[in-house]
């Protein structure tokens, strides 16, 4: 059996020191460094693979402090406190001796209990109804994801016109990949900029912070397997030199995988 | 002139070693232990009051590791990177040499550019309209704020018969108190469990993380001094022991001043 791209972009290797070496993937870069949801995935892997972690994640906030440069990185994370049930992680990346990525996430044994989907699954297409795009941006990244775009696509005329930031959109890994925790957190960084929808017009952007909600247990995630998710996205608010976006991922039963936020920065 | 009870509760005295020392404060005690809006608002405080800060806020996350003892606590706060104009802060909340609280934070030298709010204010009565609640919780900390609820109130029979989570409220400091980032970043976790209003049925419950993006300006606060502020909250799924909750809060004028997302433990 070949190993999918994605297992050996997260891939890391164990240190003497406790810490973590991986390597950015060409397969993910993006116009300028990598992807930011592989180098979320590489955060969360840290938690993933190491050897006290207890239960499965629950909570996720990346903070992307400076480019990340093509290269190796170094990944150091920390159970900052272990509960009972929860454990709270302080996770680094650094290059070159420098900090690049902060982040902190909760894991959590999950115990069965009275629950409810509010936020529906908007009422979409199926994905073999939706066509592929004729025409995809240049970005590596954008490669590794089948996009079926329903609504909200990047525009294929900037003119400016745009009035509403919302997207909708069937994703999956090209080829496809069975669902797990690190796959199902680089898919939350799959939406374009909003700024990108709601203006029509291309400025310089780069997300700042970015948190993941993780509803799915990995029976859920299991139970999804290489089907589609659907994606939906829309900004809240646009303000001197920074945005907000806040997403959900549905798998194809309908059931609410994800709920995840970032802060964009974006100049002019 | 007296200090407004807040400003007491979120004083921090700095110590030799760069890390600072806070109280907790009996005046916003929750059920157990402090409100978290208000522990919310001594960790940013910490980089407020930094000498080394950049910037104002735009991003804060806080995640609850165990529950915040009443009594002294160390907050350290470190700046683990300081670019042109943005600056990330790593931020721990200590007793007794445990960590209870991680935090990161986002500041930035904000410029104008354009901009636009996607989320409109909703339509609700203005807030000399709705009347103040005739019995309110006992937790010391419901009493800091004044909070007129316009719908999704805690419910008043605990009868099992919620059906959506949906809550809005004219709130503000009690007594009233100029709006500031720390005392924003307190109001920001004021809403209800949102499993509280959706069930009407009582469960232990607990944020694990709240994550805080600030669309204001340090002048917009200004300009809203002592107004009500109107907040709104709903969750968008409840599973396995946690759900989470998406929060807006909007100045009298309509400038949607913070969006604010969180995911909260409970039991059942």
């Amino acid at each position: 059996m070949s190993t999918h791209v994605f297992d050996e972009a997260i891939a890391l290797q164990p240190q003497p020191d406790g810490s973590w070496l991986g390597q950015t993937s060409a397969a993910y870069a993006n116009m300028v460094g990598p992807f930011g949801g592989i180098t979320t995935a590489q955060v969360l892997n840290a938690v993933l693979q190491h050897p006290d972690r207890l239960g499965e994640p629950v909570s996720l906030t990346v903070n992307f402090c400076a480019a990340v440069a093509d290269g190796a990185f170094t990944l150091q994370a920390r159970p900052a406190r272990t509960n009972r049930s929860t454990q709270h992680w302080a996770i680094e990346m650094l290059q070159d001796g420098q900090t690049v990525v902060t982040a902190t996430a909760v894991t959590a044994v999950r115990r069965e209990t009275w629950g409810v989907d509010e936020e529906p699954m908007p009422l979409c297409p199926p994905p073999q109804d939706v066509p592929l795009p004729s025409a995809t941006a240049p970005m590596a990244f954008v490669q590794r994801y089948e996009q079926r775009a329903i609504t909200g696509n990047i525009p294929s005329v900037w003119d400016g016109s745009g009035h509403s930031s919302l997207s909708q959109v069937w994703v999956r890994d090209n080829p496809p990949r069975p669902l797990d925790f690190a796959s199902l957190a680089s898919i939350s960084d799959i939406f374009f900029p909003r700024v990108f929808i709601r203006r029509a017009t291309h400025v310089p952007v780069g997300t700042v912070s970015l948190t993941v909600y993780f509803h799915a247990s990995a029976a859920q995630l299991a139970a999804t397997g290489t089907g589609y998710l659907l994606g939906q996205a829309q900004a809240q608010a646009f303000r001197n030199g920074f945005f907000d976006q806040s997403s959900q991922l549905w798998n194809e039963a309908g059931v609410l995988l994800v709920t995840t936020h970032q802060i964009v920065y974006y100049k002019q």
